[in-house]
């Protein structure tokens, strides 16, 4: 004790020349902080800053070319982009009008023939390839994206809507549903973008969507196993167990000519797929393959009259363009709750795969989305897709990975893909009248089946356990829960492993590399070495409520003794126990990782450094961050705990200085 | 490019003596890691530490000592030891038997007359002082709890079961339910501590329950208004809205006898809080106040039969012990989801209060209090309790501290106190039959006062706003909205506030220190200059899916050349912008702030190296932890980005060794 009061009186004077003081940040006020704070949280990209010391006309054409992209390339736009973006968007109609047929069999959970829907509009999916890609052609600001219904958002939404009206026996309070979880999920999303919520989406990590996408895609298959079978009579359920169930209890129904019918079809576009895959320069027969069975599969049905031996098809349909849907909007009470939870996941999962995608291709050729401004983008397009006959639509990773490899250049190849899907609603139409069921399937097959990304699961199991426990349960979910279920899990799962991180913060004992000045984790460097009378140890998360309670129990309390007792039997040493805990005379902080602490932060470390003075153990604190040292300035006005010499700038300077007091003491 | 070159192939040997290595940590397998983080996040208390080399027989004995700390303390338990705990039990029995009294009201909302319940158990306050006490002593481990009911846990119950049924109307029911939430409760707390998921209630941190407390203690006084001025209709709502109105609007029932006795006694009993307060040595005139209140105030009510002039009193009650109230447990469909909400709020309310009590007392009086053994201990207590007439029970932090200054030396105490409340309820019941409710009112008041803790609020706002926010939003949530809703509030904000600063971590550009080898912040160290040709950057949280989308849009980014302009602008430097863009060539990234990385963190690693390789800027890690370093090396194998000399062990070496490189391509 006597050498600390020595300490406390000359230690200072003598050591200070040698040593550096930890510096405040420069005082702010809290109101600036809020901005400041304020800013990185909901306009981290900074949107205005291209309008400072602007002009006003300037200004007014910047904002302008802001909400409209299309402002911003239209002038300049030639002939020759138009030729490339012609390209590709004619490539990328001939893989959207079979697609978009057949994603409203996922929305209808395939329950349903085209011919009930004889009153409706008969083809949503064809009229949601429509009329967003133009809507996003003027709003949006990425060149690549291709707009139009994915497979996985009218799955969701055909399986959570499934739940409150059924398709088969009211078809048309089903799709007036739709429309208003449409409307919803725009309205969502584009709240998300003018609040400047973004963020949220970034929630689904990596692993989710793997695990996610993988279940969605086996889900997605084994429904086609309906029509690939031509089973009549089948499960409304999404789950494995009911599918499968249903496809071996009804062996019965299986129909060999589609069965086989189908096979063939699956078996080539698989392989069409392959070889797409496998030789960059034959992309075009994967694109082509589509088209080109519906085209072949139709012909044969009608040249051999196969819909009389059991193979179903579409049946006629009308010709027309979409109609205005803004009266089949539904806001009364009874399907509210629905319709508003159907259109948030939905909103959600769409948004997560437009930017995901709008942002791959974006870097691909280094320019910039703005996330939130596509969100406003995707939104307002489901808002007005909503009220012309439209379900929910978003950029399509698949069909845009097309459309960038087709070279187009920028939004003019989705309103090329808009004209073409046009001209096929208004003379096209009756061609699809012997188009098979069964093609349909094995087109949405061969197209979930890339979903399932084995590599990237193996990859994540090699580098992250966690993350792979993440994206299984993710997978398992879907697969045998539901969408919903699935996709909450992992969500969850990956934040509460966040927070594990802040509540269980690790913390590690610090020792000196011999010969140097550098002081590292014992752990992981071996050659660093303990130095007697001083315990070093590093907190590696912010100090708050959530782990104080830890830090306490399990770390640094002194009292009772045991605690410090199990950092100190870590080192290797001749003395005992015993020994080493009566000459630590130093616990040494180093607080170079710990970002913030609050208020039950300054507690802690208030009462660490009263609770540990009692047992002639005196605490030093290393390094603090600006936000950190500006609450233990301001706490020490309140408490008075920091003494003099309680702070040092690196821990090399604390050894030096402090280690005078050991040898006295000693 | 060339200087590159050069460095690639001989930089590294060039300068290898004088740079240390990143090492990585010992290699551990996957199983021996889970274990580790289980024990971290389950076990940090590590219980089973002193049963380790003990011979089997001691064992038992060990685990009989931790499940039953009485073991522990009895059989030494002498007769001084007794004295100490008689005076102390007594203490406590003087201020508990008003109090348990009253919170009965809490329970009821004062809504109901005590002969409504004549064919009921009449005081589930006092039974709730009797068994769960003796409980406690048997399985508790702190030696200064005192355990009873306690004023919010009863609020809280109160008003979430009137939600459900009405105690006017179907008190009976009412009772029923109490018990079955009760049940569930305790159910809850013993499964937390049985699961060691005791780190939940950490989550209620200071701020949320400074501004929860003192939310209560105004609703609850409100409350008590009633009683105060006598009026007969009153609002069965809980917010300060109503009760205000309801106050108002009956001024003509206001009993001016009423008010005034209660008004005398509120005075007397805030004084003689006051002055124990402000003179430690005469606490007993703050303890003693409420008893001398009720026998003084039943006294008056007898001798001038104040009964007939308007002041309602509690009237007979009947003698005798708690009766078994198991087949009263309610577990049918009706009011199973109501009874089991209540049970997990109250559970969590009361068990931070117990669990807060103790570990305060505990550190007082430097032993130890095991957090989960705590949980069980409350937990089955409460249990027994719902099965024996009682409501639910924890340990009160005003009576505990009662208890710990008259000097109270082991769970004993708890015992002396149920004796006397045995005896109060065998013997002494009929005396409260004139005790007016005016002034257990009163007592009510004085008791919560003491929540409202401005001092702790002013402190909060001085050293952090946003705790402030969340104390804040507490508080108004709990008196304007409701109590479950206040908190939910507030632990909402404070959780999202711990995933903000993990979804928007701090990154700080960092600068050398002149004269030294110290780099650290150049905002908070104004003297720290920034190393041409370097930028040198530290990230401050772990990189995770929830923010590389934020680091890699806002802060790292190199294309487009915006945003590392954004970090340049910052330097003050005579050279031209585009003269410091062309001259960078290193981007050092300062790891020592990153305690972990998952997937999406490596690939944004990864990618963010590859992408400025293109600009001609090379990125270096410097100092990554062991987790990082070894999933880098792990990435590595899988992805190859990191080259020869990626990795430095400190900035300053990464510094010296790279300099050359700077100036060969200038």
């Amino acid at each position: 004790m006597e050498g600390e009061c020595t300490r406390r009186g000359e230690g200072q004077v003598e050591t200070s020349e040698a040593v550096h003081t930890v510096a405040e940040p420069p005082p702010q006020s809290t109101v600036d902080k809020m901005k400041v704070r304020m800013k990185e949280t909901f306009f981290p990209d900074d949107p205005f800053r291209r309008f400072k010391g602007q002009p006003l006309k300037r200004k007014w054409v910047l904002a302008a070319q802001y909400l409209f992209p299309v402002l911003d390339w239209a002038p300049s736009y030639s002939f020759s982009l138009f030729k490339s973006d012609l390209v590709a968007g004619l490539t990328i109609a001939s893989l959207a009008i079979p697609q978009a047929t057949i994603y409203l069999f996922l929305l209808f959970c395939c329950g349903i023939s085209y011919a009930k829907l004889a009153s409706l509009p008969p083809v949503v999916g064809l009229y949601t390839s429509f009329v967003p890609p133009l809507v996003y052609s003027v709003l949006g600001s990425s060149r690549d994206l291709a707009v139009g219904p994915v497979s996985i958002a009218s799955l969701v939404m055909g399986s959570m809507l499934r739940q409150v009206a059924n398709p088969n026996t009211d078809p048309y309070l089903f799709l007036q549903l739709a429309f208003t979880a449409t409307f919803f999920a725009g309205l969502f999303q584009a709240s998300l973008g003018i609040l400047r919520l973004g963020f949220i989406i970034d929630f689904l990590s990596k692993a989710t969507l793997v695990g996610f996408m993988a279940g969605s895609a086996i889900i997605v298959s084994l429904q086609q196993l309906r029509n690939l079978l031509g089973i009549v009579h089948f499960t409304k359920k999404m789950g494995v167990v009911p599918v499968m169930s249903s496809v071996f209890h009804n062996t019965n129904e299986w129909s060999w000519q589609t069965a086989a019918m189908g096979i063939c079809f699956l078996a080539f576009l698989l392989l069409a797929r392959h070889v797409g895959m496998r030789r960059p320069k034959l992309y075009w027969i994967s694109v082509g393959a589509p088209l080109a069975s519906v085209i072949v599969s139709t012909l044969v049905v009608f040249l051999i009259k196969a819909q009389n031996h059991g193979v179903s098809t579409i049946g006629k349909l009308r010709c027309g363009l979409n109609r205005p849907s803004w009266d089949k909007l539904l806001f009364d009470g009874t399907h509210l709750s629905a319709t508003m939870k159907t259109g948030l996941v939905t909103g959600i999962i769409s948004l997560a795969e437009g930017i995901a995608s709008g942002r791959t291709f974006a870097s691909l050729r280094s320019y910039k989305v703005d996330g939130n401004k596509e969100m406003m983008a995707i939104g307002l397009m489901n808002i007005v897709g909503s009220c012309t006959s439209c379900y929910v639509s978003t950029g399509a990773f698949s069909r845009s990975a097309v459309n960038h490899n087709a070279g187009c250049k920028t939004a003019m190849s989705n309103v090329v893909m808009a004209t073409t899907v046009m001209v096929t609603l208004l003379l096209l139409m009756p061609l699809f009248a012997y188009t098979p069921n069964v093609v349909l399937a094995a087109i949405i097959i061969a197209a979930v089946v890339g979903l399932v990304d084995v590599p990237a699961a193996c990859n994540i199991w090699k580098l992250d356990k966690v993350d792979f426990l993440v994206c299984l349960s993710s997978f398992l979910g879907v697969v045998f829960v539901s969408v919903q279920q699935g996709l909450a899990t992992a969500i969850g799962l990956s934040t509460f492993r966040i927070l594990l991180q802040i509540t269980r913060p690790k913390m590690i004992a610090i020792g000196n590399i011999p010969g140097t000045s550098i002081y590292r984790d014992m752990h992981q460097y071996e050659e660093a070495k303990g130095i007697p009378g001083f315990l070093i140890l590093a907190i590696e998360a912010p100090i708050n409520f959530s782990n104080t309670t830890y830090l306490n129990e399990r770390h640094v309390a002194v009292t009772p003794n045991s605690v410090i007792t199990r950092w100190i039997e870590n080192e290797t040493n001749e003395t005992t126990m015993e020994d080493k805990e009566a000459s630590l005379r130093f616990l040494i902080l180093d607080l170079s990782a710990v970002p913030t602490v609050d208020t039950s932060g300054i507690t802690f470390l208030n009462e660490l450094k009263k609770s540990t003075e009692k047992d002639g153990l005196e605490v030093i604190f290393v390094n603090p961050m600006g936000e950190v040292m500006e609450k233990l300035q301001r706490a020490n006005k309140i408490h008075e705990f920091l003494g003099v010499g309680s702070l040092y700038l690196t821990i090399g300077e604390a050894v030096i200085s402090l280690s005078p007091f050991i040898k006295e003491s000693a």
